[in-house]
């Protein structure tokens, strides 16, 4: 099989949109009034992203799956010569630009489509904060350093055993890194609600700014940038360190 | 391995069967009273959901376990030739209809199955709604349009992924379709309970109306058509858009 | 690889043990006073079930891991010449026995470990109907004859979809017997706690008769009957319809 | 891949600290204070600490994936002529050395992070027991003869079926691991919070002992021999047992 630069477009546009709509939208089934899980906790939670990066990653295999801009850095900072995938695009900075794009816009249609899919149950009275946590991440105690540290250390994991997973004789695809995601939340989501993933975070936020949700508060964009830049630097060390591992 | 049009009807019967005996079973043990699973949440719900398709995909595979009218109708506009499976019977009117026919009979000999099962608890004092519910879907904001938006968007993730499994080389079976089927329920359950699948609402609601239930009240025929409709147009728009992807 | 009937018996007791070692200790990491897992719930409940086949069918691979007499019985009633795994013992009365005996020794044994390893809380007051809980399934609501319908239905699923396993190209060996038993018992465990296993149920109750459990009430022997003859109508059905099918 | 003793040592120094981070990270999600996972419960633990080990196990597949002395002892005991994985490093006095000395070390710097990751939640009001509980295991009743029987029953089921898994042709890889310890975790870890892993008791006890944990009490050393002894016993009973059977 042999894809265009297009084609990895789409793909990644695709799989982050599925990653967005079914990650917002059990964070809205268990969070939101009156739906059927709600008090649902945090397990569910888990899960449910787990599950989500298992169906985006299912529908972006061709490209690479990547569906975040962490593991896009990672694979650059790990020296690898391509981004995998059927395509194999080499690391180039266009080539970088259009899997960051992807991804960021995927995330916000993703978003969108969660918000639809819950419209009766954004409709009714809940706190602003709730509605905005459909969306975006924030911490349960706010302080900025602390809150990127933990990002560092929560992305780190995710992109180093990503980056593992080639030299491993097992076939699991897609189900290794949704299980590694549920256990990421779990473990490392307690204190910041685990983005990352900056698209995971900033496409949602976007689209919490921009979308017509009833009793909608602030986009809480002074937190917005340690969700961006966290994942990131965690991305980015985990290459470097796998690279210089291997 | 090769079958005739009898035996891929057989096998979607008793893989449609499994999955209502079970998806209908773990709704009775968390919602009916006195049971062992009384109380046990939505994520129960969802787990039992996943593996009931788990076990019913193991029982239909020889017919490419469709199980479900949306997978039927996706596989055919995607533009596929055939229905899948070792019988491989071509995409025609009449094996459509087998297809259907199958899913249907074994959805309604399903509910029944999972009705003598917990018989002694139906025979328990609890409101009618309560007892519909181990049967049929209902919303829990009833808005036709928005409820019918909502088992659109999760009946495309359903295809579309199914359809993507083709191109993506893991071997895990039924266990990822069983995985996506969790996903989906927790992420996009929320407000309607997830039909997305036109049998699996429709079968049991015939038992439902049909059947001897103590306390029972109406089949709630008016909401019917969502999750019929619902799941239809979300298959079909999967399989048209794989088939504009591929 | 060549084994002998010995190196059968023994892994069957092997694999029983675990397998009852691992489910009666879930239940009573749920359900008995001052552990670190009481008031889990079902789910941990059915997890915990799950994982325990999970293990005991490792540990008996190679005897063709039945750990289970409705699985044995299930495999004479299909028609199939032999017993399965490394040994392929042909399918005599003799080998019937030596399955039968393995697996209810084997449940002995788990049940005195599982006794051993929650000691010092067996040792607390609780009901005497909590600590029989440990040992043996129970009905929620007592009715032999519906009781006996549950367990025959359950077991036909959990017997029929193992049988159709070997019909079904995908590789996750003990994992799809444990994800299966999670779905019965979240399923079809509701009404009677899901025996599916005449060892499992019978073996553990010998074991509560004979152990020196602090505050320990009556064995419930007028019950046992039910989840012994209904795991076995319910294999020997599967197998049946599954020879009928094949 | 042919690696050097260097090699295993770093792999399995980074495998152990992963599987700290993440099995203390659930912890503290749970235990602690004002985190998302405040009361999320014992499953979710369970399922944190078994993922946990998922990831250690990918970082470290190519040492053999030991990550735990009760393993190393295991395979010494079982008659294996080397420790597995890539290396395949002999079995004499000093490479047992360097896998003891590497999973203590990564064990010691997984608890530092998970503390680093959670430390605005370590600095709010708690009791002691509690921050201590994040690192190091304890028991429910105190009772050393009873705690470390139950130590030894869990790490015999854990190293023995880790010995199995060559005997099984299926390819789940670090997934059969990860849910062998959710099952153990669920079923055997009520007394004592299975330890099954020396080292995964030692580094943290030492990590809490040395780290400027806000409101910290005891380490608890009167209990520490306890997770150190029961799982080295264990796993070589589980060596012994697997070598006589194979």
């Amino acid at each position: 099989m042999d894809i265009s630069a297009g084609e990895v477009f789409i793909a990644e546009v695709v799989g982050t949109a599925l990653l967005i709509l079914l990650g917002a939208g059990v964070v809205a089934n268990v969070i939101l009034p009156r739906t059927k899980g709600s008090g649902g906790g945090t397990l569910m939670i888990n899960f449910g992203w787990g599950l989500a990066v298992f169906a985006g990653v299912f529908a972006s295999w061709k490209s690479g799956a990547h569906i975040n801009p962490a593991v896009t850095i990672g694979i650059i900072t790990s020296g690898a010569e391509d981004f995998g995938g059927a395509a194999a695009l080499p690391v180039t900075v266009g080539n970088t630009l259009l899997y960051l794009a992807a991804s960021l816009l995927g995330a916000f249609i993703g978003a969108v489509l969660a918000f639809v899919a819950y419209k009766p149950h954004f409709d009714l009275e809940a706190p602003a904060a709730i509605k905005l946590g459909v969306f975006s991440t924030g911490p349960e105690i706010r302080s900025y350093g602390w809150n990127l540290v933990t990002e560092v250390i929560a992305t780190f994991v995710l992109v180093y055993v990503i980056l593992e997973f080639a030299n491993t004789p097992s076939d699991l695809g897609p189900l290794a890194v949704a299980l590694l995601v549920v256990g990421i939340g779990a473990s490392l989501g307690g204190p910041t609600g685990y983005a990352i993933n900056p698209a995971r975070d900033l496409g949602p936020r976007i689209a919490h700014a921009l979308l017509p949700i009833k009793g909608k508060g602030s986009s809480d964009w002074s937190y917005a940038w340690v969700p961006v830049v966290g994942p990131l630097v965690g991305g980015a060390i985990a290459g470097l360190t796998a690279g210089a591992l291997a």
